[in-house]
């Protein structure tokens, strides 16, 4: 049967999601606590690979087993096994058709943007500072021309070759104040690697001055927002 | 001239607010900073000394010094010296007869339980788990004792002597519902030594059924919730 996780994680510590050569990363110490609990090799599948750094609230994840277990206990027992800083929020079956990655309809991405005064130390580690005036104003007016379908290579970074395909519908691109700054939210049917995080970087720079709204699609170089403001929020499905 | 600081902290790494012979207090670190900027010794007194663990965003103190210095630009100066766990959130000249503590007409401590699923990984230094079910009408029916004008030594840790005056006035004691939990929120003219903690300890029986709410004055033993659960949120002056 296939088992879908609802996974949360403050990735200060973590090389990332994905398994990597060296360093420890959330899906790897996942997997080893499912092996533990089912006493078999298991592959976890998860719908965004995030980058080291980078915090989620509703990572998902889907793996198969032929293991009978209740899903509230396979939950606790996981969560017994996991450090503090890693928790499976939920246990769900699915159908054997579901796949994390690939049946996922859209995603939302919020990040935290701290621009007056200090910075409360409890959010520390998931707030990236803006450094000087932040204009909301040209801002929003370059969200806005971000918004909907577009080939979004000019903010993604490539490794060797590109995307096979770069469209994207970037459904809603959300300006909302909260304590000391703001937040961005981002909605979209699939983001390229890195992509938020270039978009963040070319919006830091409109909303400083740096560089205009109506420049926000000229990337001559990119410039990524620092890991530790972004998080995962939700992975919807059909 | 004196000056007030309003200082937050994260209290996971130290222990406590006051000076320890062994140990790293947020008072030794934040007076380290002021002797650094003013080149003379400061002696910081806090408003209240928060126990190890415990957290602070608003912690309240106060210095003199013959220097003169803008504020802002000595809030700036300390928070590039200080830990990101603590910061210096403001800084305000005030009359010389101001005291951080005596001065001080009310202060407002939140305690954070957790109660229904997982703890989310980003706020979890900053919450107690409530094992079992969490009895919100009980939680009420004992949080309306406490309320008003008494004598709060059942719920003071002495250390060799009694206090002096163990008459407080509890002003406010809200159960307020958040996300996975409620926060206790008190306010209150002082509080004895551990007050608060053994409040909660007491108030974590009667919600998960171990004790009457009627019960709640009778303290055999004294049961002190953890620290990691308490945030000393603001202190009021005149």
């Amino acid at each position: 049967v296939r088992i879908k996780l609802i996974i949360a994680y403050d990735g200060t510590c973590y090389c990332g999601w994905q398994v990597q050569p060296n360093g420890v990363s959330i899906q790897k110490i996942v997997q080893g606590a499912l092996e533990t609990v089912l006493r078999h090799p298991v592959a976890l599948t998860g719908s965004s690979r995030t980058d080291a750094g980078v915090h989620a609230y509703g990572q998902v994840a889907h793996f198969d087993t032929a293991v009978l277990i209740d899903p509230k206990r396979l939950r606790l027992s996981l969560n017994a096994l996991l450090p503090p800083d890693i928790r499976v929020m939920d246990v769900e079956r699915v159908a054997d058709d579901f796949h994390a990655r690939y049946s996922a309809t859209s995603k939302i991405y919020h990040y935290h943007l701290h621009c007056n005064g200090p910075v409360d130390p409890h959010v520390r580690l998931y707030r990236t500072r803006l450094y000087g005036f932040c204009d909301r104003k040209a801002l929003c007016a370059a969200t806005g021309l971000l918004i909907g379908q577009h080939d979004f290579r000019p903010f993604a970074n490539v490794s060797g070759k590109d995307p096979k395909d770069p469209i994207r519908t970037l459904s809603r691109l959300d300006v909302v104040e909260e304590r000391g700054g703001v937040r961005l939210e981002f909605e979209g049917d699939g983001f390229l690697y890195k992509m938020v995080r270039n978009i963040v970087g070319a919006l830091m720079e409109v909303a400083t001055g740096i560089r205009a709204p109506e420049s926000i699609w000229q990337q001559t170089r990119r410039s990524t927002a620092p890991a530790q403001g972004l998080t995962l929020i939700q992975v919807n499905y059909p």
